[in-house]
């Protein structure tokens, strides 16, 4: 992993040189994941960050809360590592001042989500420094993944798999749904863990799955983000199971979801829930290097116009280090495909707030198609 | 909870009266949570922003995306709910402009966790229009505890109790540390679970405890921010558990955490752990209606410098509705503490990189002292 994080920053340094950027500051942790091959850990919740900071020639630098800097220190090849402290005078603006230095030209960040108490500083200690967005540069770097991303994603998706198992064996009338919720967990995590050893880098990666499962049952399916609740399951229910920000690896996230009936299934329900594959089934038919991305979006808004349906905003977004990257199978995205491309792809269609159908698999681009991330029955699933 | 938030608003809106505050703009998950009951759901990893607006005078107004508007309006005491949508003319954006007018003459925000999204539209449409922080307005509101809010605390209390409780008893040689985090989750859930009902506002309260667990054993408890990994315990490791960022019910956050030894306890460790307890219960039993923040933190940093260790940054912190409030229990800060205020006191000692000892609880201030909204024994923990 360190390797290839390391050559991915040589990468990005010569991309940088040629666009004539200077000062690039990242403090986005999937960034940092991808360029450094760490991770932070309590997050900018009790509103302590970490950066990394990249010029087109030289050493980069990492500034990490002095008490994680141990962890950092094994988990990257970065060998300059500078700790700040949350008391006396080695605190983190202060370490930032002094890598950015006093009159930086211009610096380059991820502004759609730079942390609000870092802009605060940059915009109180360089007024006059224009901030500009380096997202851009970075996301057509990591739009194509490399083998060995694609090896983890496989392995995101043997885990995402497991909780799916784990979820439709957990559905059954009387139980509610925060057991189910549960069940993907110890399920997952017990997965991952099987994709970890003890030892180096990896005796810091945890397998834990977390963040808050979408889950929905019942007349709740209409509502399209729910958490899992204590309310029951009954029978006709549909169970609805959205693994889009939980189901990750090595901070590669994946696309994944499902919907379940409970021992039986009504006529419209049905309908509409296959019309839900047949459309995420016809994007996935159009998938292959060379086509637009929006023409995946039209092959899916196609069958939903065919049954009568609304047309969908979006059938599908990249997948990757971040929940959100370019291209996005959408209306108006004109990017070509190419492999080592990586995408959710979902059929969705929501009636009358009372009933929905809902399906989401990953896959990758391949020379001639593109092969699934994520393996799971397509088609009604009546448990 | 709906007539509380909504108590709350009013008040909020009378402080900003007095300030002359025209318009505040509200971003922050709990702070939407505290003003107008309901919490937001994918947040904003996908980029889709939450907004409450608030003027002095008036009915409030929330901005959502559509698909969550449904669950929202059945969480929230706020008539005004306006949808946002991903795509065409109804985006975010828009939404926003239409509700803040095209020239306010200032927007008060909350600075420290504006999300960047938000903050690079602001900029772009509103550029002469100075932003403001409203933080401190609400801080300072949410400083005392309403009684409503320390029973949910308490509930909190329990539920973290019953997380201990279930990382205590999974601590055997040769058992992985994530079998731990699970065991945690899977007691936490099903505590919080039975506070809950399926009605009403409550059926939308998900009980899952989520967020990664801290937790590190042996030597690696120097490291003050694991997370659970694959590696077993050993006899005589010492094994810490820290809930500070997943101890939480209906958005109250407390801190709370400890220390256990398998099977045995060396000399250096024992002595190490019990000064931390000391420090701790030092702090707690200064802990009265008109004394001043820092001599809570005094009394813990006695203890410390007696036994020949460092002092450390801070003993406890103010938690309710936001990880991090005011006032903070370290040196300088002069709040005087007064019934109903809330905070996670702690004992920590790090020697060497090699050992450490810690302890934390959660606790309100009563009339005559101080109240725990956390129990479990405060003593050296071998199991």
């Amino acid at each position: 992993m360190l390797d290839h994080a390391k050559r991915r920053t040589v990468e990005l340094q010569s991309r940088m040189k040629e666009a004539g950027i200077n000062l690039a500051l990242f403090t986005d942790e999937s960034s940092i994941a991808y360029l450094a091959g760490f991770w932070g850990y309590l997050g900018i919740e009790f509103g302590r960050p970490t950066f990394l900071i990249l010029r087109p020639e030289g050493e980069p630098t990492v500034i990490t809360p002095l008490m994680e800097s141990e962890m950092v220190s094994a988990m990257t090849w970065v060998s300059d590592i500078r700790p700040w402290e949350d008391f006396g005078q080695n605190n983190w603006t202060r370490v930032l001042n002094e890598t950015l230095g006093s009159a930086p030209e211009k610096i380059w960040v991820e502004s759609m989500s730079l942390p609000a108490v870092v802009r605060a500083f940059l915009d109180e200690r360089y007024p006059s420094v224009p901030l500009h967005d380096i997202s851009q540069i970075l996301g057509a770097q990591r739009m194509i993944k490399a083998p060995e991303e694609i090896d983890v994603m496989r392995q995101a998706g043997r885990i995402a798999g497991d909780m799916m198992r784990a979820a439709e064996g957990s559905l059954k009338e009387g139980l509610p749904e925060y057991e189910s919720a549960l069940a993907v967990i110890n399920a997952g995590t017990r997965a991952a863990a099987g994709f970890l050893t003890a030892k180096g880098w990896e005796a810091f990666v945890s397998p834990m799955i977390h963040n808050l499962q979408i889950l929905q049952s019942g007349s709740d399916t209409s509502m399209v983000h729910r958490r899992a609740s204590v309310k029951t399951y009954r029978r006709g229910d549909p169970v609805y199971f959205c693994f889009c920000n939980m189901a990750q690896f090595k901070q590669y996230k994946l696309g994944f979801d499902r919907m379940f009936h409970i021992g039986e299934v009504g006529d419209e329900a049905a309908r509409v829930q296959q019309a839900a594959i047949d459309a995420q089934q016809a994007a996935i038919a159009a998938i292959r290097p060379g086509v637009l991305a929006e023409e995946i979006a039209f092959a899916a808004n196609e069958v939903y116009r065919q049954r009568g349906y609304k047309t969908g905003y979006r059938t599908g977004r990249s997948i990757g280090v971040a929940y959100l990257e370019a291209p996005e199978l959408k209306e108006g995205d004109k990017t070509i495909l190419r492999p080592g491309m990586t995408f959710a792809v979902d059929g969705g269609i929501s009636v009358d707030g009372s009933c929905g159908g809902r399906i989401g698999d990953s896959v990758v681009v391949t020379e001639t198609g593109c092969d699934y991330l994520t393996d799971y029955p397509r088609r009604l699933l009546v448990v």
